[in-house]
């Protein structure tokens, strides 16, 4: 088996920092080349190469990891269109332009792009879906927990797993969420889904999906235990999308279920 | 050792039926007698005392365990204000003039009265309270779960356990309780206690009270797993209270913690 | 929509009493025919025929329902294969003569075969199967809580849950399940499946099936609160085979996933 | 209120910095002095004495809270003995001389010695003492989950929980401990008590205690979420431990229940 050559975009934030650490251990795949700007603050191995010319990265690599920043991420995306090369794009925040360069770029290589590289909260929502559908009938009640800084509520996860819910019943999720009971509100009506947000301490992120009827219940849950698993879930992005077709993919096309 | 005599007031009653199956399975306690006003609709061992006399009732037995109604609980009371001994009293709904009547009867007796018999319960109030003393700084919250059908959120339970949360930090907790969370509502205050509501299926009780902090969390959960739990607490309240001295005690006295 | 009506066999027996009650709130389905060998000890809807004569039990229903015993069940299957149905087969203890019966009935008319009516724990089967294959590298741990009166351990529904994980991931079980573990182990192996088995007070059955990897885990649970699912899950197998065409189907296919 | 001067020995280690770390934001208390062998790798605020004089060093501060090794901690006590001062202990590894030196200082100042500082830990393990206590008749089950790399099990943490319920009960533990379960087992039997152990992913340490009767169960959990709960434990001790009469403390005692 050959080993996939890996280009990692963003090689001095957090994601960067992790996705060189966890390519050490990954079997099948290697750090060929960094992208930087300026020069590193860590050491890397003699091999791997480092330069801040974009074609010669590209050219190094088999694949591209991204977690960096729009405007960088931009650059990268018009580089690609030259010289196209399977891309694993992380970064948040891209503008509407720099989103229809990703989708022209798509059309000439295979491009995965997630906000949550999370493989487990990826799946979650497709069984979450397929539970919706086939438990007719079964209450549908969502918790989630985060820690105590967290200002909104509730999270961006319990909200898209409410609409994995919500799809797999035909549902309008705006019309059928709950979030709080008080007081002589009657009996629980057939549609609605709660989705409950609770705070406190330092939960890196926990949901649960349940589905109740008489005499059984479902549970489904996912817990995050630190905020390094956005490296894990790319590496394993790339190594799928590395022999895929040009188009747009998502983190869970890459679960193939 | 001397078996304890019970004798069951409310015989016909759900609760009733159950003290009587549940004591031919306790060590240490008998059933010795059985007030019916009418006849019995399920066969008896014929040693046992069968008998619309109040008099003779109380005089066969070494306690008695009520679970009837309001009025009938009256007549209970007032017969053993004639007649002492000890009585666990589980009928709910009394009014002013009975519940006064049951205040002086533990004058002259020990007299256990609770709304909810279940051990489990009582013990998890307990530990909340000292969980709460004890755990300062860590964020309180309580999640509880009930079937579909329930109408009112949150259950008495629940209150009950963040009265015991909030008591032992000494707050107030009309001024603390949060019953939901949507929106952009800023970090968790200090002092807020989240008491969730989840509605599905056949749940009969669920109840979780959870602490958390940076670095470590403990959650204390009860859950009922049948609507059956009175019959147990009131024996063991029963046998408890056999020796006891004159008083009114709750359900928790007997747990002696 | 035309009415879907059911012919209950077996309606003395615990499930067959829950179907007659079920069916009274199920849309679309109702009760047509009851097969008594002598006569029922409760009350049924005069509309209802209940004959002991199989040849109009069949023919007065679109499909039938089983939950008896194996030589009744012979007995239905014997004439079933003169008067094609769909057959809902619920009955435990067939033996090899039985079963190869159901397997001729089955080419001539849809016949679903279940001994566990559960439509959660078939759904988990499923859900664990796809978990197992798309979240390669994550550590498999399994834990079943039953009563203390279960004299086996681990639970057969455990041990079906552990082959699904292993069967995603082409494991044999034999090879790498574990039931306990004490004293200086060693690190834990890749492939090995934990199958944990808790006993204690009344619990029904419940079923957690975890995924653990570097920072995030899943967990699967499935929970039992009452004995009573299997009359539902027959209902709804009943539904959906109406209109299959002849086979041998379970009640996994029957999720449609 | 007087804040209270804290001295930090073993300022170099994990928990020491730590301690520097988490008492900035500690109402109360402020760090004061520093021992260090040589210098810091890393920058603390100028008003802190930073010193090799063990003598300094301890004058300096109202408190000493110490996580360091056992020869520097010998020294530290040796000097303690000539100027008493409150002591938190939590180095691990003490040799016979050691401890006795501990005891020995510990009737001249107060000392607080655990190897533990986990506070939910130390609740937990009272909570369960209680929960055994009062539950009588109630099976007990005990479920420890930690990462993957871990090489023994049960978990320390989780014999000294069932310690704790075997107390409860006037149980021998090596009596009744069973660390799996398979094959044809036969009934539960009264007093055993399960202590199973879970591995996978990185799960820091995850403990629950339950306790399960006919209608009802409680379960007692306590999860670590990082490794960094020894600090936030010393300092509440220190802080507990600052006013009292010379003697030998457990954590536990500071919780005060």
């Amino acid at each position: 088996m050959t080993t996939i050559k890996v280009g990692v975009f963003g090689a001095s934030g957090r994601v960067g920092k992790l996705l060189i650490e966890d390519l050490k251990n990954t079997q099948g795949m290697g750090l060929s080349s960094v992208y930087v700007r300026n020069s590193l603050d860590f050491a890397i191995d003699p091999s791997v190469l480092v330069t801040s010319d974009m074609h010669s990265f590209i050219g190094a690599s088999d694949i591209i990891i991204d977690f960096s920043l729009p405007e960088a991420c931009e650059a990268l995306l018009e580089e690609a269109i030259k010289t196209p090369k399977p891309l694993v794009i992380g970064t948040t925040g891209l503008n509407t332009h720099q989103l229809n360069l990703l989708k022209q770029a798509s059309e000439l290589m295979p491009v995965l792009y997630a906000t949550n590289m999370s493989l487990g909260v990826a799946l979650l929502n497709k069984l979450v879906h397929q539970a919706s559908a086939a438990l007719e009938g079964f209450d549908i009640e969502i918790v989630e927990m985060h820690h105590r800084h967290k200002k909104d509520a509730p999270s961006g996860t319990a909200l898209t797993l409410a609409e994995s819910a919500a799809n797999g019943r035909n549902l309008d999720l705006d019309k059928v969420r709950v979030s709080g009971r008080d007081g002589n509100i009657g009996e629980r009506t057939k549609d609605e889904i709660a989705v409950m947000a609770l705070r406190g301490g330092d939960i890196v992120g926990r949901h649960t999906v349940g589905f109740y009827n008489d005499g059984e219940f479902i549970e489904l849950n996912h817990t995050a235990t630190s905020r390094n698993t956005f490296s894990k879930g790319a590496l394993r992005a790339g190594k799928w999308l590395s022999d895929k077709e040009p188009g747009l993919y998502s983190i869970s096309d890459c679960l193939e279920l």
